[in-house]
């Protein structure tokens, strides 16, 4: 049996915004960041809201937090007991990521004598405005204790205040907040109930943003003094009663109780884990971290909606703006589409449902079709600056590429809807709007092609592939072979999905056989095997990472751009012809994929989250799950780890990285697992690394479940 | 009459640099920095030599500097009497720009009483190897007087030292030096006879990279004490027995006497400006200036070979490594041209024999035909390098991209070889050679050519146009239409010199036709009639450029590149769109060009001196006379005022300015006296500037001259 719980022993007021990550709770509607109750902005609490943005004068354009619910303090003879200001005995905080429960322990010493502060806390996956808390306090003294305890409007932002105007009110046994924000006048609601198991002379406060209730109550020397609070939270865009709906579920919490809210949770959780869960014998390490990993994709998996994505940092706060990347389609959709494809359709109808920000997108660059954005929030606007970095010598923004250049983008959602189709056989998909989307991805990149008029091809030029550090490129291997995945998808949507009789369409067919045809795909040298990156990269300074990284002059400095350190290099930020390689790796030789993988992994400083992964799975099938062990297990504990990056210069961009948590997924069941069609039919493999006996799981395919058993022997794949 | 002398009073440490530019002597072969004689390497002393180049390490390839056969110091009492490092009671310098004579008078206070020097030298424009130096020294003491005057070898260099080895060596009565250079052990050599007119004791003394005379004679109150050095300067590129032939000249030249050289020299000068004199009545500031300009032009004129460029800095030491940029064919081209035909070819013929190299570049980056060098020197070898700036606030290299994108230098090249073709009517230049430049130039454009698929239009992408300061654009109009122009000449060159049967000639014919026909010219917008510089230029952020200079954060940072102040505004280096339609400016509506000059004057820093002059023509042409003129004075002033930029960074980076007087030439003449063709027949316009009664010259066309005499009345071209 491995262990569903971490914990961390001690309180580390430098490690707080870190634990904020990594003891997330979540249900997809919201993420909790594991932060302690009496924390106020300075610390980053956060109940991060899905799918709701806002922007503050210049500042990014953000997802918002909601008034933290949770806010409790303990107060003894007038005075706080609260981390960080007043120093523990002693402290632990805990998470049970078998059910997404959070627990604290903290004892302080008073004048009075010491008192042991005890919560815990979901977000329920049964109801996904809800939040529970249990807050038990043990008092080693008699005599008297104050909690104030509420709601706190003065959130932490990164860009904000969002919230113009915050309302606070008490409504009959209920205290409510009423956050207005600054760009669209949008409306967030948080309602807190509250039963406490003692006596207690009660006042409601509000005090600027902030509305608490102040508990009074005498208590005896060993006593358990429990309370529980009951958070519901809506915002205008849940539905238009979302006020009095809001209401009515932190009144009806309050009368179903803390422990039945438990259960039904609990059961929603197990419900998720009968089918998603991986199960590796001989390595407890590698499933709880990769347990662990999928824990947090089931945290942010936005199930109470039909049409909304993952944001690059799931729901752990404002980092990246709160939008979707590339990650979600080429690196978490995986996981979804294998064991709850209803979600995967959420996922990519999102993308469909902002094919018009798309196409505007494309057609403010002057080209047609869909351009998607590269940092989308709702309605496919792209939230991604045109000067993203901060030079870090002069405190000027650098002008950056990301959102005009890194075309790729749009490939990614041609390629996550028909992984989508591949792997569930259905095309509701396609005939809800996948189609068109598809084909105008398609005309975007037809658009862009061009020739050298003394040349046959047709290439792709001026762009960033997955490797950042090399901007504005010409021919990038990755995004042209992405580019002629859209198109051939592209012509079997007009083949099947559009009138073959239209003209227009008769003549974009013809068109996008012919640039699938010509589109210029980078081959392996003759010689070494190796596909070069983009054109003229054989001809960059080849030196290792350590090197390019002892140029730095400032820790903090950008290696891309146009004068980084590893511009002029071959050094490289993450995988990108590994990238390709692997998601074609059936048109290459075995041999030509271990060549670029050798090639590559030197030069490669894995300065991305997302990088790992795809090194692991190519590694796997090269047959080399040594190589590939240590990338899957740096995937899987890539929020287990303490010291993930937390800053840019003075910018925060700490997080969840559930780009990491979907391809450590990938690399156990499509690398160990050798998970692949053949022929329409699903098959497994037997690329178990060292100490793994086995390796079992389900998965979704045409519709049926199936059982994947992995041993060193074999590989079974049986339908349930 | 105007005055043909400039002198400066007074001694300033600080300004010696500067004045070494300004009070420059040359004869083409060799230019003497206006510096004096005592001047070791710390004051930048330099006979600085054309055509000849050495690299040591990685240093920057540079021009070389000949030992320098002026060195002259006095002594009293074994006291140096020498600036800067002892005070003078009295300095002055002068240069009769007619005749190129340099003159110095300086008055020292010695122990034993005033000695007054005073020195006159020129580098013989009848004999290109001599220099001649007259030193008189005026004592106002009884007693003894000591001269060390010889050849130093420890030449100021910017990359050197260039003379791995210097010789010494005393031949009879001649003394010399040998250096032999680091890369290519090439050899200077260089011989000085001296002939005093009063009795001294002679010692010879080498040491270390010096040899001396050592003169100690006894002096009388008021006497004057004078002697003549003859020195001869050859290298191993001009001959076989270039030792023999260096040691002839200076034995001959003092038999001939100082007085019968300067008489030759002088009739030289005189025959020069009998046709290149530009007189302007009622102006004399502007005559001398522009004069004096043409005076510079006259000093790096390669007269003694066929086929040699200009640098950019001209003969004035090694800046800019010495190298010839477009400036020689399209802002010097038309002096020599319309003043001297037969330069105009040398200066041509160095492109038609560099084509080899220019192909090899081309080569380099897997184009076709002719990419000639950005900063060429022999055998058209690129001394541009990827990394021309450093930046101020790493101490890094910046890469940058004047080398590889500043595609427009080959159509400068024919652009050049057609223009001689049209003022000489003679097709001379284009059978030995210039045909077939222009046609690989054209094939050099079409395997650039790139057509988006969807378009039908031809497009030149990622290049860098006149105005540096934007890097990496596509489209930029100037280059487009220069690529235009070239492919027009390829296709006369085809049809009129090359074998019309041949049937890769006739593909090419086939291509070239189609290329000219679809490369796409920016036009002027419909509402606004201004021509958009580059794709997307019109988006950028439009700001004056005292705003932009605001924003530096060093007073030498580079304003372009990627993160420049500039780089993402309209404010331009210099003329770029502006140039372009100054050279086509008979295919657009004079309201065109004066749209044009109106929206991009005041967006331009001028911070290049080709840009005044491009302003100045095209404000002629708009009927703009008094907003000429002051961008006419600022030309042909470059190297008159002080101030110029001497320093960049910790790279010196002064020099005379030839492109600048050639740029004040062409104002003169073909904006203020309107000179153009039309119908094949010269014709001049009276555009005259306020306060100009007369402007007159003379100018070679179809091999006759020309007498042109503009009044504010009337434009008369008379043939003599």
């Amino acid at each position: 049996m491995i262990n569903w719980n971490i914990e961390e022993n001690g309180f580390d007021e430098e490690k707080a915004t870190g634990l904020g990550n990594k003891y997330l709770t979540g249900n997809g509607y919201m993420g909790i960041r594991g932060t302690l109750e009496e924390f106020t902005k300075e610390q980053f609490p956060a109940v991060n809201l899905s799918g709701i943005y806002d922007q503050v004068g210049n500042g990014w354009r953000e997802p918002l937090n909601a008034p933290n619910g949770l806010f409790t303090r303990i107060l003894v003879d007038g005075v706080e007991y609260a981390l960080p200001e007043k120093e523990c005995i002693s402290h632990k905080m805990s998470l049970d990521y078998r059910h997404g429960i959070f627990h604290r322990q903290t004892s302080f010493q008073t004048v009075k004598g010491n008192v042991l502060l005890e919560t815990e806390r979901f977000a329920s996956m049964d109801e996904k405005h809800l939040i529970c808390l249990k807050v038990k306090i043990t008092p080693f003294f008699d005599g008297s204790l104050e909690v104030v305890t509420g709601i706190d409007g003065d959130v932490w932002d990164i860009n904000g205040p969002h919230y113009d105007i915050i309302e606070a009110a008490t409504e009959e046994e209920v205290i409510r907040t009423l956050g207005i924000t600054h760009e669209n006048k949008d409306e967030v609601v948080v309602y807190e109930s509250l039963t406490a198991a003692f006596a207690a002379e009660e006042n409601v406060k509000v005090d600027d943003r902030k509305i608490v209730r102040n508990l009074k109550f005498q208590v005896k020397a060993n006593g358990e003094y429990i309370f529980y609070k009951y958070i519901s939270i809506y915002t205008c865009k849940d539905s238009e009663n979302f006020k009095a709906e809001a209401k009515v579920l932190a009144v009806q919490s309050k009368t179903e109780g803390y422990d039945a809210l438990l259960n039904r949770h609990c059961s929603k959780w197990e419900k998720l884990w009968k089918v998603s869960e991986v199960i590796i014998e001989g390595d407890d390490e590698a499933m709880e971290a990769l347990n662990y990993s999928l824990y947090h994709l089931h945290c942010i998996a936005p199930r109470h909606s039909k049409s909304l994505s993952i944001a690059a940092r799931g729901l752990s706060g404002q980092t990246y703006k709160g939008a979707v990347f590339w990650d979600t389609e080429m690196f978490m959709l995986d996981f979804f589409l294998f064991t709850e494809p209803e979600v995967a359709k959420t996922l990519l109808k999102y993308r469909i449902d902002t094919l018009a920000g798309a196409k505007k997108k494309a057609k403010s660059y002057g080209f047609d079709g869909a351009f998607y954005a590269w940092e989308s929030q709702e309605g496919g606007y792209d939230a991604c600056s045109d000067y993203n970095v901060t030079d870090v010598f002069t405190g000027r923004p650098m002008r950056t590429f990301f959102k005009d250049k890194q075309i790729h983008i749009s490939a990614a959602v041609a390629y996550g809807i028909m992984r989508y189709v591949q792997f569930t056989g259905k095309d509701d998909l396609l005939r809800e709007g996948g189609a068109e989307t598809i084909i105008e991805c398609a005309k975007f990149y037809y658009s862009l092609l061009v020739k050298r008029v003394n040349k046959d091809c047709y290439e792709l030029w001026d762009v960033i592939g997955p490797d950042e550090y090399h901007e504005r490129v010409d021919n990038n291997a990755y995004t042209n072979r992405m580019a002629k995945y859209t198109l051939d998808a592209a012509l079997r949507m007009l083949e099947e999905y559009a009138d073959t009789e239209d003209t227009a369409n008769k003549e974009l067919h013809e068109k996008l056989v012919d640039a699938a045809k010509h589109l210029y795909i980078p081959a392996p040298d003759e010689k070494t095997g190796v596909i070069e990156q983009f054109d003229g990269y054989e001809q960059l300074e080849d030196v290792t990472v350590a090197e390019v990284k002892g140029r730095l002059l400032h820790e903090k400095e950008y290696w891309g751009g146009a004068y980084g350190v590893a511009s002029h290099t071959k050094v490289i930020k993450q995988a990108d012809v590994v990238t390709m390689v692997n998601l074609f790796s059936g048109e290459y030789e075995k041999d030509t994929l271990y060549k670029n993988w050798s090639y590559y992994e030197p030069r490669t400083e894995h300065g991305s989250s997302l990088s790992a992964c795809m090194y692991s799975m190519l590694a796997c099938k090269c047959d080399m799950a040594d190589k590939a062990y240590p990338f899957f297990i740096k995937s899987a504990k890539a929020d287990l780890v303490d010291g993930g990056k937390q800053w840019a210069g003075l910018i925060y961009i700490g997080g969840t990285h559930p780009a990491a948590s979907g391809g450590a997924y990938m690399t156990a069941v499509e690398g160990f697992g050798g998970i692949h069609i053949e022929n329409g039919v699903l098959k497994a493999e037997s690329k178990l690394p060292e100490g793994w006996n086995k390796l079992s799981f389900h998965i979704h395919y045409l519709g049926d479940l199936y059982q994947v058993t992995v041993t060193r022997e074999e590989a079974k794949v049986e339908k349930l």
